[in-house]
């Protein structure tokens, strides 16, 4: 039997068995170093011609999106960077300054996040390989899981928008596309695919709203109403449920512990990641249409549905998608600015529905199937 | 410039740049997470033709060796293992058994060590590719160093016997050698090529000589004369040195604290090691070749020079090569029997001899020449 036969789910699966489920199947591996803290790990292989080519990314971008796709994981699970390591399978063939170049992008994209590359190894192969681990530091109690999300009241939150590095891409492929777009507009769109940032910026945003930086915050409003799809119209912070859970649960000393919240990246999707987190939390969700955050150009570029279907499936927008309490989330929102938004709600169904609160389409199933196969 | 035109040293020098220096160059990266510990991390990467072969090893064989030579990194600088990722391409004609059997040899020998595979990732390639990562926790004061070593009464110690790993590979590929052998004889010689153990077992040992298992251990003896080729004859505690430096240095509290050792493994072969530790701590050193640590089973196998040549240069043994007082160097050789050995002592100067105390043989320079270039 060949891994032909039994594809990329038929290998994991196979591969599963040799890894103990308690510290994988997030974006990081978490594993405990002490009471307080724990290492996330996460671990990229990229192959010449499979995950990078010249023909579409210069050495340079090639570099800094395998750092900032591995940076970004450790943003999903709400952890720290310490360092990276890289090892490097190159040809006798390979030009120089292409693993210069390569190093180049990664270490900028790195620099941005404080974080150096701690070795690594160097081979020869006949392939041009790189993999990378990224290490990170992660408060036990700040772990963002894909399995914590609840489904009372609790909002799902895009921390920018979506679809953009999808139009970034076609920009490069497709020199007919977007030619009335104006040079900044294009330039940003096209950065947005060559070189994504990571969210580690959310998380200090994140901690300071969930009452988590040392210092007792100013109590919160407790959550709204009783979750589901309507809430997406209320106006925020208009209502005071009563069966809301609490913001923060008491800590020990009195301090405040911050609430554990779910979520993940947006590398795969932004579908993928809003049902990859329901399925691993056991709820469902509403996600409504008219609020995930797409860049504003497209209403010049694209029809609405391309734009959804970008924003839904495109990928590589690397942004969090992160399952909390709605207060927090309408106060997160606020202080990301800049694109973010409350695109839906958990519930207590498993059913993950598509809604359109302009009332223009019915509401669909969210399905994955669009979303990316990577072998 | 391609690759081939610079090398795999020209090629590191260049990758240097990107690196910070004071947390690579030695057997792992040395990250610290707090005042008390570090993160040692350590990454190989393993293609298929280049650092394994269905011709010479089996996948169950390669798979044991990628793990314990990354355990052995962690052992050479003193850190217990937390775990390993792992990053795995793969053809589509690579046969699924081969996954398997690799994943069962990489964990038959990770369990040895209570060291789990935290995940990692899976893509296609056109040639099988694995790349280890792997992880633990060092005390800062236990961190063994290539660079710690000290010119006054210190001595090299071998944890084991060398040149086991290439008279095994030695029986695999030539039919035709050792038939005189018993068969364990044979097939321990083979096993220390195919499944070589790393030498995390030799942690505790040190850790309890050194006097920081947590207890104040009873004063030790301070080290022995004044150093050089002369003391490998001394009888074992025989002597007090008065110019000795101390054996324990006052940590905070009144505990004693370890001295910092040097050291790194043998994979790159015996010789290898000793220079390396050497140039790096600025140290020569006089190598007695009557000392070295090889099976006894040579002596009806190979010629006394093949012995000498396959412990120095055969490479593979995964010994730790540990430089520490004489007196602390006896205490640990008779702690971990079973072959270890003192096989020479630090000078002052920077020269590095191979002497040899039966005087049959002149004084020679000790040669790096034979030992591996992986490019």
């Amino acid at each position: 039997m060949l891994i032909k036969d039994i594809g990329e789910q038929g290998l994991l699966r196979i591969l599963q068995k040799f890894c103990p489920a308690e510290i994988v199947g997030d974006d990081c591996a978490v594993l405990p170093t002490n009471p307080h803290q724990s290492l996330a790990v996460t671990t990229d292989m990229l192959v010449d011609g499979v995950h990078f080519s010249d023909r579409t990314t210069s050495p340079y971008d090639a570099g800094w999106r395998a750092a900032a796709a591995n940076l970004s994981d450790l943003a999903a699970m709400g952890a720290k960077p310490l360092a990276v390591t890289v090892a490097l399978a190159v040809t006798a063939d390979t030009a120089v300054l292409w693993v210069e170049e390569f190093y180049r992008g990664m270490t900028a994209c790195l620099e941005v996040y404080h974080t150096p590359i701690a070795g690594g190894d160097v081979v020869r192969s006949s392939v041009v390989t790189i993999s990378i681990t990224a290490f990170g530091e992660v408060e036990c109690d700040r772990t963002i899981r894909r399995s914590n999300a609840r489904s009372e009241n609790w909002a799902i939150v895009a921390t920018g928008v979506h679809g953009a590095s999808r139009a970034g891409l076609e920009l490069l492929l497709n020199p007919e596309f977007g030619l009335n777009l104006e040079k900044g507009d294009r330039t940003s769109l096209i950065l947005a695919h060559q070189q994504p940032k990571p969210r580690l910026d959310v998380l200090p945003m994140l901690w300071e709203i969930l009452g988590c930086e040392g210092e007792i915050e100013p109590p919160l409003s407790p959550p709204l109403g009783k979750g589901g799809k309507q809430d997406l119209n209320s106006p925020p912070l208009s209502k005071v449920g009563v069966n809301s859970p609490p913001l923060t649960k008491g800590g020990p000393g009195g301090v405040n512990s911050p609430i554990a919240i779910a979520g993940m990246d947006s590398s795969d999707g932004l579908a993928d990641a809003i049902i990859q987190v329901c399925r691993a939390s056991g709820v469902g969700a509403n996600v409504d249409r008219q609020k995930i955050p797409i860049p504003p150009i497209f209403s010049q570029l694209v029809s609405p549905e391309t734009a959804l279907d970008w924003a839904l499936y495109g990928g590589e927008d690397f942004e969090l998608v992160l399952f909390l309490p709605i207060a927090n989330a309408e106060l997160l929102v606020e202080k990301i600015g800049n694109g973010a938004a409350i695109i839906g709600m958990t519930t207590d169904s498993t059913d993950i529905w598509l809604t359109d609160s302009s009332g223009i389409y019915g509401d669909i199933r969210l399905e994955s199937d669009r979303g990316f196969q990577h072998f």
